[in-house]
């Protein structure tokens, strides 16, 4: 049917959101002070203090793998284990830089449904982690992120007995917020009451999936977490020179909300895509975890997944492949700029080919 | 005198080219594969291809000190060591990047006028290595700033004398070429004859200082060096994963030689700086090192920097201050926008506070 | 009961082997070279050579932490990942060591009965292993433990399943020998036949538990894997100055088979306390694992533990422990020079107690 | 002349004391806790706050590269910068132990004669080292060897001026004491003066050389420094399962002065050698450092040096040869055991071949 491909492979195949583009086209004026030193980093740090309510120390990076990796390496020695579910972004798809940034430090890998740490499970495995005993990597910090590699969000209060918990254990608590805006959305909450007030300690915030290029920053809570990164940063050949235009982008995803409505849209994209499958139910198509942020995880039959792509859709399947299954789950991201007219395109065509 | 700073820090205090701020906002169109996978990125690879007229290995990172930290991290064991000039970037300024990068290598600091190093010293240090004894620490890269920390430029058969040491002795040969545009619009030869044909293994190909946002390319004429530096890089969070924004910049910076000409008029006006200062060698001014790229370091008389601190003009003292000296040496870097007349203005102060 | 503890705590609280004491006393005589260059150290990696029948290269070190973790450092990149069982030592036990040694390498853990790895989840494992992907850390070793760490025994067989499903793979084949000697005689095999000829790439080849002061040997089968582990031991501050004194441990574990001897007699202790043991199945005592080496895990009534902790037997429990469960599982470790005495007493007060 | 060589390649080409040998036998009986929950391993911790007059922490390694990586590893991060004597060991012969242990730190090289470190150099340097700034490796240690690698002895005045340069910028100060014992004989002061009342902070207490078989002790003297170094040791697989052979070698060491009487011993034979050496000033054989300690640096002329190695004598050229010079340094070491009768015939045949 489609001619040109409609891409729901990742919220990270899109461009910026013109805003943000305007912000480095109008950054680019004069001489400025480098590696961070200019005004526009100070008005982001300020912004970001202004969001969450409290001081915070800011270091903005190009990735969300660079600020995951410092984030954590920030908070675990390296003889260090850090906490995660399996699914998690820093275990799966980061080629080790956790593990490389923190000197060898472990990742212990947990279960849970949609890609959420429970409490009771962390905590025996906490309690099982050995302490003070030399023979042992020892428990350092949790990760979590929000939303997770599910589709799911964490509530406040979800993340407050996650922290207590890793707090209870000497733990640091982290969040990788690689989408925290579309997470923030559906919680409605405020940014303090999502992150510091639940006990998080740290936060990767993003910005580069919801309509920056290539932007995210650090956020630390703890002053004394703080103290390391902007040497291990420099380090990792993570601070920019020219760094007002990492920050111009980080200026314009907050100013006016941006990022909020960036994330809304998303959202709304998605939760309008799984509306419109569940009412395949009956022939077959099935939501694998719930839709809470800017990601569908559906369960299709053979013939419906091969006849989207046929239709120029692209999507990534997940998890691997069952040899005669008659079905399989794939994932479809959404987002700031999803075009309403695609998605219900691809609802179109799903009923199309699940009749 | 001045209101306004002049500001002459450094080469990347200033903006970006307009050409490569449009690149950007042109390739913010539609939805393309993430991860390096673009068609931009593809047609990055294939111009350096041309520019160095053979098969190249291509990673474009955000800075110079990933894609030095990556380079040699290629080169060396965790027991090697890279041999460099003392005032050398890797060794100076990167807060331990290639260390953390390498996992644990030695630098080796060599001395040399102008921050060049020299086959001889070099040869001897090498041949002193210890190679094959347990020992020791193991001989494994070479690493030359192309131009030198000092503004200083390697002809092709100084880089080839160097090569040849090194290969000698089973290093590879690294070039830090933050400033290479610079440097090749000085030798006025081919881009091969500056690098590959000259011996050297693999270069970090400058963009940010000469015209860039955040833009670096790491090229590597030895394939069988290429193999390990995409993991490195993902590991590293230095894979962007909106990549076209990184070789959008690098394509632009290439088309119609933007980077040739930026580079020119940044030499163009150090020499106008040179010229006028020499003028003033009669009252204690004088240059400490040759000027052959965008960099000048100049010894003045107290007066002449304080008066010109007072006018306005922004540079870096070079090297410790001596207590009591009448005189020290500043640093005074030109970049692909400096204004002639901001030259003009500091030859015309320096003047009146030399007399 | 009994005044004096009777230790089956592990079998490292044992000292060594007159023989092997013995023989560090006459290594003492004269000045030899250090560092290796010793007779001694020469003859040990011929032993080596005539014991596996074929040319292998040897590095003894102190402690079986250090000989694993220089095996699988030559074995894995840093982003690599060691695949092994969830209880192995490597991963359990031993603070990290893989990870530092490998410069931040993961290890991923597999269940499997008996804490032995089993070819299916194993090539499912390595098949979802995202080789070739930059975002995935890549597959570059299999190890395993021999005996395993709940005292099971891989047959040549077994061992040949899974070296070929690493290989197929491109993985190296690691077995971590600290209780080599007990598998051996278990098998009554050939060295040769329990390792190089299975597919085993290199050996952790353990000493210090069978009767040694504190000696292993790595064993590297495949001769390219060598090349880095000189500079590797050295740089871990692992090559003795003085090595005659490593090497002569080696020397006299190997000599007229007293590892053999050592191990037998190992084993047959074990052998009797578990058909003693076996007797009580009815009252509630259990084997947890087959006994095929010198360890026994015993499910005991906790009447049947606390009374055998109040005569002055130590062993230790074996997982966590479960509030209110009416049993629970310990390890008792059996040792070259185990007193039968104390085996039959040992069975005698468990039958006591379980009456 | 002589048939058999008489070695005085190194202080590690030689045995054990028999007093350690026996220590160990004695040390064989019985069943005890393992990783150092031992008596004798209580013991010598006793002895060595016994012996340094105050509370210290004590971890026993194999090494002297273990020892002074885990001290310079628990002194720095990452980022650090340590701070040495250009012919240091820890710089020179440990094939980069500090880097690898300390997760990729720097040592910073510096000059001095006698391969001693001066305050005012060293303060130069630190004063240099960009405290604070990101993008410079951060100044973290000073470590100094006593006696150092050309067998000089700081006195504590000097080692005081030292710590306190290094403390007033905020680094730790360690010293390498493979030949502690030496350089304390000569002192004739008390271990205490020696060390933590002159600033030291930590001290790697060499007994290998001095009549250990493979024993060194970690003695740590600010408590905080102690914290890291056991989880270090273990994940560097350097704590020895049978911890009571590592300890009763300390524990025999320190018993009845035998390292004190060991040092002298070889301390009288350097001198020895260096009075009978200096006779023959007027026939081109000089000293190149004063004799402190068990080392002698002697420029021979070619003839006596080939002579004395024609005759058998085994000892190291220092240096690298200068092609077509008339004479060269070697260095000769004697041990706890030299015999005086071989001294003399050093002097005996240098003199007869300086005829």
């Amino acid at each position: 049917m489609t001619v040109k491909p409609i891409n729901f492979n990742s919220d990270n195949v899109v461009g910026a959101s013109p805003e943000i583009v305007a912000a480095l086209a109008a950054a680019n004026a004069g001489a400025v002070a480098s590696y961070g030193e200019d005004p526009i980093s100070a008005r982001v740090e300020a912004a970001l203090a202004r969001l969450f309510e409290r001081d915070v120390a800011v270091f903005p990076v190009a990735t969300g793998t660079a600020a995951n990796a410092l984030c954590l390496a920030a908070c675990t020695p390296p003889w260090g284990v850090v906490y995660c579910h399996r699914e998690a972004h820093i275990a799966v798809d980061e080629c080790g830089a956790p593990e490389f940034y923190a000197g060898g430090a472990k990742l212990q890998l947990l279960d849970g449904a949609d890609a959420k740490l429970a409490p009771d499970p962390l905590a025996a495995a906490l309690a099982a982690g050995g302490q003070g005993v030399v023979h042992h990597a020892q428990p350092a910090a949790v990760s979590v992120s929000q939303a997770t590699e599910c589709g799911a969000v964490y509530t406040p209060a979800e993340l407050a007995a996650l922290a207590a918990v890793a707090h209870r254990h000497g733990c640091k608590f982290h969040v990788d917020g690689a989408r925290f805006a579309n997470a923030l959305v559906t919680l409605g909450c405020s940014a303090a009451d999502a992150t510091w007030r639940a006990g998080v300690d740290l936060l990767s915030f993003g910005a580069t999936k919801n309509g920056a290029l290539a932007a995210e920053a650090i956020v630390v809570f703890d002053p004394a977490l703080a103290a390391t990164i902007g040497f291990r940063r420099k380090r990792a050949g993570h601070l920019l020179s020219k760094m007002r235009f990492l920050s111009a982008q980080l200026e314009a995803y907050l100013a006016d909300d941006l990022w909020l409505r960036n994330a809304r849209h998303a959202n709304t994209m998605a939760a309008r895509a799984a509306a419109g499958l569940a009412r395949l139910a009956n022939r077959g198509v099935a939501l694998a975890h719930p839709v809470e942020a800017n990601e569908l995880f559906v369960r299709l039959p053979n013939a419906v997944r091969a006849g989207l792509t046929a239709d120029g859709f692209l999507f990534h399947g997940w998890g691997p492949p069952v040899a005669g299954a008659p079905d399989s789950v794939v994932r479809l991201v959404t987002s700031w700029c999803s075009d309403p007219a695609d998605v219900d395109a691809l609802i179109q065509r799903a009923t199309h080919h699940a009749k």
